[in-house]
């Protein structure tokens, strides 16, 4: 199509409230528009690139066997009665009621309409193992969207069910999905993207991955060892650091320590290293308010998400009143308040000759002993992976932790739904048996910006061909110029003919407007017709990532266009 | 695929609730489930049969210069506080809050998000006529879904709307847009589909069209004329129904009428006939409640659309009240109470010789004479048009009236949204206009349900080559025998390869559990792979709409198939 004619605005200045790249790039370029917190439309540019995604995902789930359907967006809240999350999930399920008061939701994820499509259906276990998926709109109410398409409250999902008779079964379609997956981002240029152990987090179930490209503006952080290869999300890693054992233990000594509450603060002025200390983190569980009192070693931070799983129920940090009996700032293991959940890390496992507080106003100790001072304490995993870390597989001290931004996650869910909906299968014996699903979700919105995001330079994005909203950018530099506008118009027809997709802009406006234009559009080969290259006889084709520029006779200018094309494909 | 691993439930039994062949025949044949009352689920047979529809919109969208974009499914409520539609839209507008308490709404329709997105880029008289559509969710709140996916309350939409700078140009895209979509029902193939005029409701604008596929179960009625060919929705439709006047006009004559109370009570009563009276029906405004009595001729029925658009707000049927000085069942034109708005159809002008109520419990008048009883009336037209009535058109009393199911629907919308959002652009002398829209409907659903209610028989769906779920389904009778299945097999492969969309039945049931499957399927060719074909060298090939069925040679099978897929393309 004609540039002149494409719906969208393009312009220089980066919109102050746009913090990441591909943000700015695509309101920039013309790809997206902001309507409301979280939730964008979509210009003719960016539908072509998400139409280009959401056909290689229908092939690769469509090559291992799946079944494409469709779920409603808007569905009965009886159905996530059933399944128990219509009371399990917070604000994030938007709840609302229809002209009659029935209640309603909105789909931001769909294990319970695949149950409720299915489990009719697949009552003999001759029906299994089989896969459905969607490419449908989902609301998530996000309380902090950010970062244009990367986190939304409306987006665009394939989300894929699949249903078996046993653990192997699942197991071995699961196997398949990953590696479809694996194609799916190598074919739409982004080929380094990892897969990393997960928290499968609410939708329940017990092995889960996730996809992570890699990348500095990433919101999740991500564990790996250099050594063995292991991968997890911050979120899901176990952490192992032990406290080594001073040979001799100090007395437990009472020290003021006036106006001081920080770690930071009580370690400067003891003179000790924070690993040398116990630090108290305190919650209040949301159920029903209830406090969690938290112990682990000074340096480490509380991973919320192991505390949520050991806790089965989830927190907010606390707000300490005068009636619970707990000092802030003073709180430690010894003399603490009773009626209080008291939980330590096991960090802290062995650990002597700790700073820690006193419970009491004014006052810390040193010398804690762990096993002398608080014996019968019961450790468990609650910190998060640090720097240097041991690697929870193969042991060694090669943990680094790296940003990346989640483009994919898989789940195991076991029968969690199908046992809680309902849904049952007459196995080979005749006996009634509840199947095992599997579910495994990409947006397709934001993995258009984690491309961007990884490809592009200060000018714009810098598409791979497979998911590029053109294939060629041809420009006639000088549209005034007969010969010029003459000769660009007979490639645009001829591209076109031969099934190339092209934007041509013949306007009239300068070369540094037509390629600043065509930098923000992001197509990877750019044809320039112009009045200087004419002279020579030749077309200028040149890559949008500059791993290339050259020119070529007109003569041959289509055939060397076309190869082009193809090769980058 | 093979239809052994198809997700979905086929079945015999018509289902109680199915008032129309199509839900019926597409719940039966596994097409889609009911989630709440007009929320469906697709099967993979439907998501298929859709997504060839949405492939022939988009075609012949982008071939009228259509550009995709995407509009969101949540919006904010200011987005239809700016067009006024916030608070002129009933309950079928869906409005909820999200955790902050922002208002929002469910898209039913987007003319208002189509304005937001291209406001700022469309500022200049360059930027036009441009037309830009989606293919979304939308949800709307009907009060009475019915029919399975002929009314429903989620559907997806291909929604389009065009931006002009004269009504010329708008006109002359309308036409375009009106050829498309004559292509687009001819091509998924429902060439009897036909335009009609209809009332713009709740979106504004002056000019519309209806697209009606005629078929005794719509719920739309038509107006037709057999001898000029004007179509109008009866909605629209304007009513021409003269009286004739008598040559002498009789005394108005109070009658005694105990316990008579309806127009036909009336006229059984005087012996007169229903054309020869009064009739009055009441109603009160929604926005204050005031009452609106409406006088027509005895035998017409009031078009709502008719009397709201006059009134500028919609109406209820009224309760009549002590207070209002009514009298229900006698209310006549002459004596009638004041405060009240008084209408009256052209029906009744300059009749004489008419009964009608006189505003006494009990009594009625014989004798009325419109211009000496109700001197001074303005006469409007508010009744629906009826068979055998005098054409607008042509003037010939050769009126029709059928029924038909909506399948599309196109507005000429002027400035209403670019005006109350604030759209404007500067033409080519400098000055600030509002550009003029138009905008262009079809729902995915309710076309394929469409289809299947005039191409079916009793055994299922006759599916058109273009929107078939497969092109070909091949059955392997006796798939027990080793060489119906290996002939089976081969032609299976063989069709794959030529890539033929097959369905492959080669299950071990009886023919007849066979052939009634794929009639509920409806793909339009069968292939049968049968002990007592191969006996005589041949495949079967018949048609699902019975047109033909004959032997082949199982040598020249393949290309026989590919032959006949291509002449039903």
């Amino acid at each position: 199509m004609k540039l002149e004619k494409l719906v969208g605005e393009r312009f220089r200045e980066r919109p102050a409230d746009c913090v990441t790249d591909s943000h700015a790039l695509m309101i920039r370029g013309g790809y997206m528009k902001g309507m409301a917190n979280g939730i964008f439309s979509s210009y003719p540019t960016l539908r072509r690139i998400t139409h280009k995604i959401e056909q290689i995902i229908r092939e690769e789930m469509d090559a291992i066997d799946g079944q494409e359907v469709q779920f409603p967006v808007v569905m009965p809240a009886s159905l996530w009665q059933e399944s128990g999350r219509y009371d399990s999930i917070g604000k994030e399920l938007v709840r609302f009621s229809d002209r009659s008061e029935s209640p309603l939701v909105l789909g931001m994820t769909h294990e319970e309409a695949a149950v409720h499509l299915v489990r009719e259906y697949a009552q003999s276990y001759l029906k299994y193992p089989f896969m459905i998926y969607q490419i449908q709109t989902k609301f998530r109410d996000e309380a902090r969207p950010r970062a244009g398409l990367i986190r939304v409250r409306e987006f665009t999902m394939k989300d894929a069910y699949s249903f078996h008779t046993s653990w192997e079964d699942l197991e071995r379609y699961y196997a398949r999905c990953l590696e479809a997956y694996t194609r799916i981002y190598a074919r739409v240029g982004v080929p380094e993207v990892v897969s990393v152990a997960s928290d499968s987090g609410m939708m329940g179930g017990s092995v889960s991955h996730e996809f992570m490209l890699l990348t500095p503006i990433g919101e999740d952080r991500i564990v790996t060892c250099g050594a063995c290869g292991y991968r997890a999300n911050l979120e899901a890693a176990e952490n192992i650091t032990e406290t080594p054992r001073d040979a001799v233990s100090e007395e437990l000594t009472l020290v003021s320590t006036p106006d001081v509450h920080t770690i930071e603060e009580i370690c400067d002025f003891l003179g000790s290293e924070q690993s040398r200390s116990c630090k108290a983190v305190v919650y209040q569980r949301d159920t029903d308010g209830k406090y969690v009192v938290l112990f682990l070693r000074g340096d480490l931070e509380v991973n919320e998400t192991k505390l949520t799983n050991y806790l089965g129920c989830s927190v907010h940090p606390a707000v300490i009143t005068q009636e619970c009996g707990l000092h802030a700032g003073y709180i430690g293991p010894c003399g603490l308040a009773e009626g209080h959940t008291v939980l330590f890390d096991r960090s802290l496992k062995g650990a002597n000759n700790l700073s820690c507080g006193a419970n009491r106003e004014g006052y810390h100790y040193t010398g804690l002993d762990m096993e002398r001072d608080v014996a019968g304490a019961e450790y468990h995993d609650f910190a998060k992976a640090i720097e240097g870390g041991v690697c929870p597989h193969c042991g060694k001290p090669s943990i680094r932790i790296s940003r990346g931004i989640e483009v994919g996650n898989i789940f195991q869910l076991g029968d969690k739904y199908t046992r809680s909906m309902g849904m049952t299968y007459i196995d080979p014996e005749g006996e009634t048996r509840y199947p095992l699903m599997g579910c495994y979700g990409i947006g397709v919105g934001r993995l258009a910006a984690a491309v961007c995001e990884v490809h592009h330079d200060e000018f714009g994005p810098i598409w791979p061909m497979a998911i590029a909203p053109w294939q060629v950018h041809l420009c006639a530099v000088r549209s005034d110029n007969k010969e010029v506008k003459t000769r660009a118009d007979a490639l645009y027809s001829a591209l076109l003919e031969r099934g190339v997709e092209v934007i041509y802009d013949d306007r009239r406006v300068s070369a540094g407007v037509m390629f600043s234009d065509a930098d923000l559009l992001g197509v990877p080969v750019r044809a320039v017709v112009s009045p200087r290259n004419l002279k020579e006889g030749c077309l200028e084709i040149v890559a949008r990532d500059k791993s290339f520029s050259h020119r070529v006779p007109m003569e041959s200018a289509l055939e060397t266009l076309l190869e082009t094309v193809n090769h980058l494909k």
